[in-house]
């Protein structure tokens, strides 16, 4: 058995391995963009193409006359490749033409040569059913690929993203709520300030990332707009009237997923303002979870020369040198995640800027950025919660051993007596290393029952 | 008359110019942080913390027993900060503390050095009026600074960047109506492909903005939030029961705006990530227009060896040394101006990614650089829609010259003779420098009738 | 037989796959860091920590009392893991500690695994072959793994990158010298400007990549210096005197690249200054491609409605919908190359700037960054030079017909008849349709003569 | 006496301020970019334009024919400008046309309105010196402001840069010096590690701003080519032969530092990947600065709940509301400024990867950009050296009780008992409170007189 067969397209024939399904274009492609399997297009946006095939097929079975038999065949094929069986035949790369025409191909080569397959037992080719004629029918790639572009990105967001930030969330609510009467020192610009709650201090970043996902909410709208139906240039040439909304609706039944037609294809083709606005939105979760998984390494380092009042869970031996050694790798991943999605950020910025009139020809640096960001996001999310939050517990004697010492109490006082005085009582006591009392009593600034009525940390916290 | 008086703060005292509002802590910034003049605090933050000083003022004499004579006098005072009269008080830098505070006191100085002088004829000082006590009672810097971060941003958005965003919108929509019956070539990949409107291309440019608007208008909930109330820590130490409630009400009353009190004080002071998320929709913001200038400078290139589909207007001599040269020149300065928005925006993230504990101390960097570019894309869009989209007018005879020599009128035919056959005679006509029609003639692949009544650009866009 | 064995470590067992020469930190990374094999530690990375356990386990037998037998097993099993021969034991991902511990173990853990079967023919285990005490002697992963950063960043950059950046100057010096009498209209602005050659363009080009060669070579005397030595903390503690210089040299002869060992090692551990600057200089010849690509791909545009004055290779169908459109596709890759290259450089400087103390944990991801960028330039570079320069060529007829339209010839006119006279005729030729001879001699202000004496584009290209 | 005088241009006539240098086309500059006095052109780049119109009349009148007494008029005047006198002449911003024509025009119109005063008496005007004949004569602002740019950051990087980076370096190589007997706690992950000293710790940083130097250095063969010569598109139209060399001898001797002309014009106007370059190398400043003040400032955390090794000095007061407090602000300010300059490096980037043709139309945004940044730098550098490094003091007994805490001293043991069982006794140290060498006894992994000879902090920092 012979190991390649014929493939043709309009540049000529060209030999593809005998058991693949793709074809001539998916073939040239791998010749022509040698970048390796560590940059092949995310499976993503491979599934979502498999996602609108299905949907293009019954809306042209219906209303663009395709054969009913093929439009079947297509529709078999392109779920296995929505559903992840065909993976293994989507070898391109990112790094191919800008509009992801390639892809966008591979697929129609690969549902057209299952398809085949379906119908007449013989893998790949054209006939009966044709990748550009019959699996594309009614679309263009500078269409379907920022329509897969789309549903990629919003399934990764619905099915990935939201749950990892609500479980966060849920964590971070809870540890606020269990924490809220311990009493802390406060630090601003790394200095002891006044004082505060432990709960308190988790409220804060249960709220960043409330916020976090309210962003992600709010981008919605625009990501569920497709731009299929705009084929070529916008204009929809060659698709039937009306098939930008029929498709929409198929692929959120097949999807679940409230997708809706856009109402200005030119720009969603010519641009990807949406995508980098969902960009900046994860940027917005990387910076949150930035001082988020900072702040937690700060209070827990230690163990004895650092903050320390968090103990971090153990996860795994800390050094290959130092024996014992014990650090907080969950945060240092997910602060490496977080600048990866920065980074990701300006690639996803620099690309979205530069449209050219009808198209933007960065379209799988872009879709393969976001997909990629929110896929590090939501993992580094879930790990860090699981593995970080869940095993966070306060130290709480050391917690009040530091709240007691703290000058900053002095606070309370300027209300009293004034914040010239306050001022000068804590730099006394600073100077010659006594507490605050001393230090007030011994300048006559404040009388001890003053201070004891005033100064007094749990009841400077808001309450 | 003496050049300077001498006033005091707790590091003693120190000479401040003889007729300067300020004090002690402002003169002592100036030294310590010579950046100069070019550097300084935007005038922006400085009316918001003039706001904030008038309406903590009304509040503190409603339930915290300010006094009632010197709280009229620094609402007077204070007043005046807001409205630009004491501009040339505020020498202070961007590059100060991390927190703010040395804006914060420069406006509580100015504001007890204004009201005392209002109440006794002698400027300066603290009494009766003290910067502290008085000016900035119930207050810290640390909620005082981030709530003028988001009064000063809010006001730029709501008075500059929407109304410059709507008159693009409008200008572009009206242009998309006009030019709605202009067929012309449609361009991906930077080459030639299936004809549009011009009309719809700036359909697509206006799709762009009024997306634009909708995602500021998206942010709006988060920044009309204020920190104002947590005041060292977040807790609310040393301010009344409700001053939060009251206050952002009394600022509403004074800015128009619908200012509300956040509902977490610990994650407005100990990051920013609201300003991280209005700077992410300033650089969507700034990708959009740098596509739509970007295309309108390709479309007016010329006069005669480049695309010359449009005339732009002239604005002034485009060369020193090449005489009637005409450049178009607010396309130049809008893509300048969206670049360094993107650069702004990479500021504030870095910035806003390293908050420790309960204070985020890259404030003045924050602020100042989504203060700057607001005011950078609205001067730019103003700028840019009077200047250049207004003179702009499309050359038909050029563009309709264009279209009809386009080989990718074939499209047509794909779905009468299939992608194939359409593509050999398009690759027929470009290597022969044939007429599409000519090339499908000579192949046998398409007879004249049929041609004739496929191939219309004007029946290919959509309609 | 069974599927896995034990291993332990200092938590406890744990299962490994039988067949895996890893053992238990291994084991527990992977659980710990669910990310995939999608986000795996670049394969560079882990060849240089096989030269790092070779090396080391020679100066370790020499100088600080390795059993011989043992250092010859580690060496053998280092040197499989060198050169690529068990590439599949090593699977941990980017997002780990962040001082790429887990990688560095993994090396431990597979050289010890592997030097065991050598040694006993039984795989895996810590006897007579331990991971820590033997491999990792005189080591630590602070100080291994930025060493196995720099390694496989200069073996990249020797090997791939400036290889490719040579190729392509090559070719594009070679273009300019080729095209140097081919007169063409330069443009300024995209407006029309004054004439220079083709092969002039392509100079520029050519010197732009130049230029990127030698920054290239700027950084290599930071880039060679190797960390190793240093340790836990960078004072070299449990490594012999001069244990570092060894290495260095050893390293040195088994890579064939002048590495030496770093003046400072706290500077080397706590920062990576040279890996963000090696990055800044990738970025710059991400812009120097951008703009090289950009050039080409406009010159390239039409073929009939665009420029047109360069033929592009064609390398592909261009459509799934427009039959016969080809695309200056490797263009596209580059520049979105260039935009992921420009994003990498954003999260190394993230990851750059957050060292703490004694130890920057954000290794692994300013090493997979700095690695993929230069693999992604390299292989871009060597696509685009084959593939699109080489089959590049000039349209001559229209370079020569574009050029002769242009009213910028005018400004060879200015020193003989001031600027402003120029610019009159060129305006005048501009409003009225005009060559600039009909323009000049009906406006009065040149004479026949002295046009055609002096607007000779062949003249007017500095030569 | 009138307020205006008229000045034309080929736009015709209009009117300027009466006591103004300028002409025309700054006037119309100052209409048509109405960003305002805050966004204008970095006076750096004025300034450069001075030393370049003086620099040009020199060469002009020995070889181009320019009258000799309007050469030295010019001269006179341009002198002026290079050394500030008229900087009040220069509104024009930052955004305008992005060739910097417009200064340019500038530059030449006060420059000829100031040398027409000298030879008439009559301020302003074209007569007898023409702005464009004879001050730009052998000139484009094509070529022009290239060369501004680098002169202006030439001239910055070595009479602001070099010498902040060599004090700071010198600062810090004393601090190590100084302190290298005090042993204190290592942190590695933030968390406890082994022992090093103080004056180790601080050599490290010394190093960073040591590299930094060089890399500096590195760039300047680079910086010092100047585009003069090239004029519009790099063929050196209407300059004489010989023009650009002797032009670059001239600013050499004018500015005393080596300046030489570029030996490839075209990529010097096309492109700016030099100082997209300089930028990068400002990037790795910023990224160096960051750790080093971050690293003092957690030194200095405190007073009483932080690390509290180091003592910062105190410049004011920390704190509106929390009297006595005291704060790291040099540290925050040199961050603020790192994550300015970050930014700008994006911005530079944008700008440089989106040249077209035969010009970069993003100059102005570009210099503006690396001067700024250049600035930052400079003055935040000399700030944080003599406010901050200098007043910096060890607190040696905290450092002394911290490190004689440490379980990572065990490390010390683990060449002597092996790497599990110095584990152990960390492990049961930590978990029970011990002390290692209870811990160790206890469990019977060491003796006494073993632990005594081997577990000396003092002999664990590598001497």
């Amino acid at each position: 058995m012979p190991n390649t067969r014929t493939e043709t397209d309009s540049f000529g024939p060209i030999q593809v391995p005998a058991d693949a399904y793709w074809g001539a274009q998916t073939e040239r492609s791998i010749g022509n963009f040698p970048f390796g399997p560590r940059e092949q297009m995310p499976i993503e946006i491979v599934h979502a193409l498999g996602f609108i095939k299905q949907a293009a097929a019954r809306v042209n079975a219906r209303v663009a006359g395709l054969d009913v038999q093929i439009a079947e065949a297509i529709q078999q094929a392109a779920a296995e490749v929505a559903r992840g069986d065909l993976d293994r035949q989507f070898p391109l790369v990112v790094w191919q033409t800008g509009s992801g025409t390639q892809s966008n191909m591979n697929a129609n080569e690969v549902i057209a040569g299952r398809a085949n397959e379906i119908l007449t037992g013989k893998r790949g080719g054209k006939d009966p059913v044709h990748p550009n004629d019959h699996v594309n029918k009614s679309q263009s790639s500078n269409d379907s690929f920022p329509t897969a572009m789309h549903i990629a990105a919003a399934r990764a967001v619905h099915y990935r993203l939201l749950p990892s930030l609500k479980s966060m969330h849920t964590r971070l609510a809870d540890q606020a709520k269990r924490w809220d009467s311990i009493v802390k020192i406060g630090r601003t610009h790394l200095q002891d300030a006044t004082p505060l709650t432990l709960g308190q201090e988790f409220s804060g970043y249960a709220a960043q990332v409330e916020d976090c996902i309210a962003r992600v909410e709010g981008t919605m709208p625009r990501l569920m707009r497709l731009a299929q139906g705009g084929t070529a240039v916008g204009t929809g040439l060659n698709a039937p009237k009306d098939f930008a909304e029929d498709f929409a609706r198929e692929v959120a039944n097949l999807t679940r997923l409230p997708f809706t037609s856009a109402p200005n294809k030119f720009a969603e083709m010519g641009a990807h303002d949406t995508m980098v606005e969902l960009s900046g939105v994860l940027n917005v979760i990387a910076v949150a979870l930035s001082k988020i998984a900072n702040d937690i390494r700060l209070l827990g380092s230690g163990p004895r020369c650092g903050l320390g009042e968090l103990k971090l869970p153990e996860n795994e031996p800390g050094s290959s040198i130092m024996p014992g050694k014990v650090n907080p790798t969950q945060a240092e991943m997910l602060t490496m995640v977080a600048a990866q999605v920065m980074g990701n950020h300006m690639a996803v910025t620099v690309g979205g800027l530069q449209g050219h009139m009808e198209l933007n020809v960065f379209k799988p640096l872009i879709g393969a950025n976001v997909v990629r960001s929110i896929n590090l996001l939501s993992v580094g999310m879930e790990s860090f919660t699981t593995r970080m939050l869940d095993g966070t517990e306060p130290d709480e004697q050391r917690i009040g051993d530091l709240m007691n010492r703290s000058l900053m109490l002095v606070t309370a006082l300027a209300p009293e007596i004034g914040y010239d005085n306050a001022a000068t009582i804590a730099k006394h006591a600073h100077k010659k290393g006594l507490t605050l009392k001393e230090a007030g009593l011994e300048l006559g600034l404040v009388d001890e029952a003053t201070f004891d009525r005033v100064v007094k940390p749990e009841t400077m916290i808001g309450r």
